[in-house]
């Protein structure tokens, strides 16, 4: 159904994947108007979403027609490319977040230059054309090195750590085969990980959630513990004015997630996400404002709501698919072991390794929530009968 | 987009009010199939949800075509007539709740035969055909009495208030013009109004929500305080305890809300509702499942979640219609003067005092959320500037 009320401004996303899902339910209680553009039918936001467009998201027509449907188009993903969004804004589209900001969100060395600039702390990094650039980074930094692809990536990868000058030379020969611009990092020796969440409204209102704690394994985000357990409360506050500080400087409208490292001296800013992010699923249920309605309400230019916590600890475990496809016969097994688990299923079908949904459970013992959310995980994902 | 997704089950749910609005939302996060029948593409539901039929829900034939498509049908309303229901539940139709404990939620008369039978407090009440057994009755308990159509009602009217034998005739002739079958009840002095809320699953596993106070102005209810302020404890228990044995004494599938008068020497049972009921609003955000997403679990025969509040109380105050029909434009302000409120909108066209929200505070201190909450409430409706 898609009648549309006048009354009320329409929010336009583009891109049918779980954030897309989450956002749709935040709309519901807005009551603001909702529309999605996806790629096929089974897309996670598309199975629900009572207003969906089918349309290839970097077709310059199909987000024009799209966009003609809404008072502000933002985004579930950063893979509309710069010129469309250009040609777009051009036309009167209103783009929250814009290209301006987005393309610090799209190209790496970009940001890195932005952030160098902006005085932000980063690891060592400098843009690489060929294996020798590498190698005389490596001679200050030492080996293993940190390659990334500037803008998206080959063979479906956008990071590799080269030991030596000779993994080093296959990654760039790749990259020069796939025509994508590199850069070099420093392999950064931390003690954990944390993100940090902030809002910022066209207005220029901001609300900064708690830094979180995500632990990753294998290059995927598996838990996020909010607040990060034992974080020195100054540096705490620092990380969240360096996020503001961050969002202002390039114009971010909506949720900028910024991804770090934290080392015995410090924290150096890893990534950069210019819409709701993974690391903040936990807010759901564990933040007064969800970012997904926090991210509404920026775009929209409207108040920002509290970002609070909403208990002591809450705690994000991602379900990865599994061997077993029939999840839903495995959570019911979990619902009934803990009744006070929040289960979030994205509706894709089950692939090994695939993100399909979320777990969060809140509390006043961070350990006791991890060891709950990981038990229901690891259930669901088929580790244990 | 409705691509169904054949290893989940499919919820129907017969009406497309608010309540199966804010069950969609629910249906998301568990990733379980969730379909509407709405009468109107306008209507609350119809308007957000990704697969919707349009249908008359006293049809047999709409009813059973969209009974095909579900593997559980429950419902946002009571008003599918009773033998329709029988018909559907004769051709396999899986219905919870189903008729032989629906019919409790809609007629008033056997409602109160049986509670009276089970021994739950009720006012004291008979069956009347004509004024003179209106007389008879309050020659007993005195007048001011209650006039309760025991199904649907006249004029729009299901209540009234008879203060003597000429007002109750009067409602009586237009009763028996209607051939509406009529109760009478002794108006219990009461010192505040009470609910509580129970899920049931097919199982029989029960879950207990907690007692709240429910205030009502003119037969509306404004605000609801979970949980209830200084209740006895002990009360509280028995409260519980008693809806619980409704429940199961009924066969109740899905929430059952009990609303209760709480009196000098304890409290009556007012009226029974078999599905989300607004005095349950306030658990979305209060309770760590709230009663959407535990009537699904309970219709679906899944394990129930924890009831438990998430906060010490929870206000709820429902949004009602004034004269200003820009409410988006209203709640802007709401938003900026108190980021904490929780705004949830149903999408509906504003009339005077129509049900087009709800808003929800949570916190310490109740009497500074009841503040908040009307506030909030009262400045949407205009009555503020």
């Amino acid at each position: 159904m898609s009648e549309r009320n006048r009354s009320v401004p329409s929010v336009g996303m583009v891109g049918g994947g779980q954030l897309a899902r989450m956002t749709h339910q935040a709309a519901i209680a807005l009551g603001v108007g909702f529309r999605v553009l996806a790629d096929s039918p089974s897309d996670s936001a598309a199975l629900i979403c009572g207003d969906v467009q089918l349309g290839d998201d970097r077709s310059p027509s199909d987000l024009s027609a799209f966009a003609k449907s809404c008072d502000v188009i933002t985004f579930d993903h950063e893979h509309v490319p710069e010129p469309v969004l250009r040609e777009l804004e051009k036309a009167g589209t209103v783009l929250r977040p814009g290209p301006d900001a987005l393309r610090y969100a799209q190209d790496k060395l970009l940001m890195r230059a932005r952030m160098t600039e902006l005085g932000a702390p980063c690891p060592r990094w400098r843009g690489v054309a060929t294996a020798a650039d590498v190698d005389e980074f490596a001679a200050v930094t030492g080996w293993p090195v940190v390659l990334k692809a500037a803008r998206g990536g080959y063979d479906g990868k956008g990071v590799w750590v080269a030991g030596s000058g000779e993994e080093a030379r296959e990654v760039l020969d790749g990259a020069a085969r796939a025509g994508v611009p590199m850069l070099v990092e420093e392999k950064v020796v931390f003690t954990r990980e944390l993100a940090v969440q902030v809002a910022r409204s066209p207005y220029g209102q901001v609300a900064a959630y708690p830094v979180v704690e995500t632990v990753q394994r294998d290059g995927i985000c598996h838990e996020v513990i909010a607040p990060a357990p034992g974080l020195d409360e100054e540096r705490a506050v620092r990380i969240q004015e360096l996020a503001i500080e961050i969002a202002h400087a390039l114009g971010v409208v909506g949720m900028l997630a910024v991804e770090l490292f934290e080392t015995e001296s410090g924290v150096v800013v890893n990534e950069l996400a210019m819409r709701p992010h993974n690391s903040g699923h936990w807010t759901i249920e564990g933040a007064r404002t969800s970012q997904f309605e926090q991210h509404l309400r920026a775009v929209l230019d409207l108040p920002l709501g509290a970002p609070g916590a909403t208990a002591p600890y809450t705690v994000m475990a991602n379900l990865l698919g599994g061997a077993d496809p029939d999840v839903y016969r495995r959570y019911v097994h979990v619902m009934a072991k803990d009744p006070g688990v929040k289960i979030h299923f994205y509706g894709k079908e089950v692939r090994p390794g695939r993100k399909i949904g979320h777990v969060t459970v809140l509390g006043d013992d961070y350990e006791d929530l991890l060891a709950r959310a990981r038990d229901a995980a690891s259930y669901l994902k088929g580790d244990q009968q």
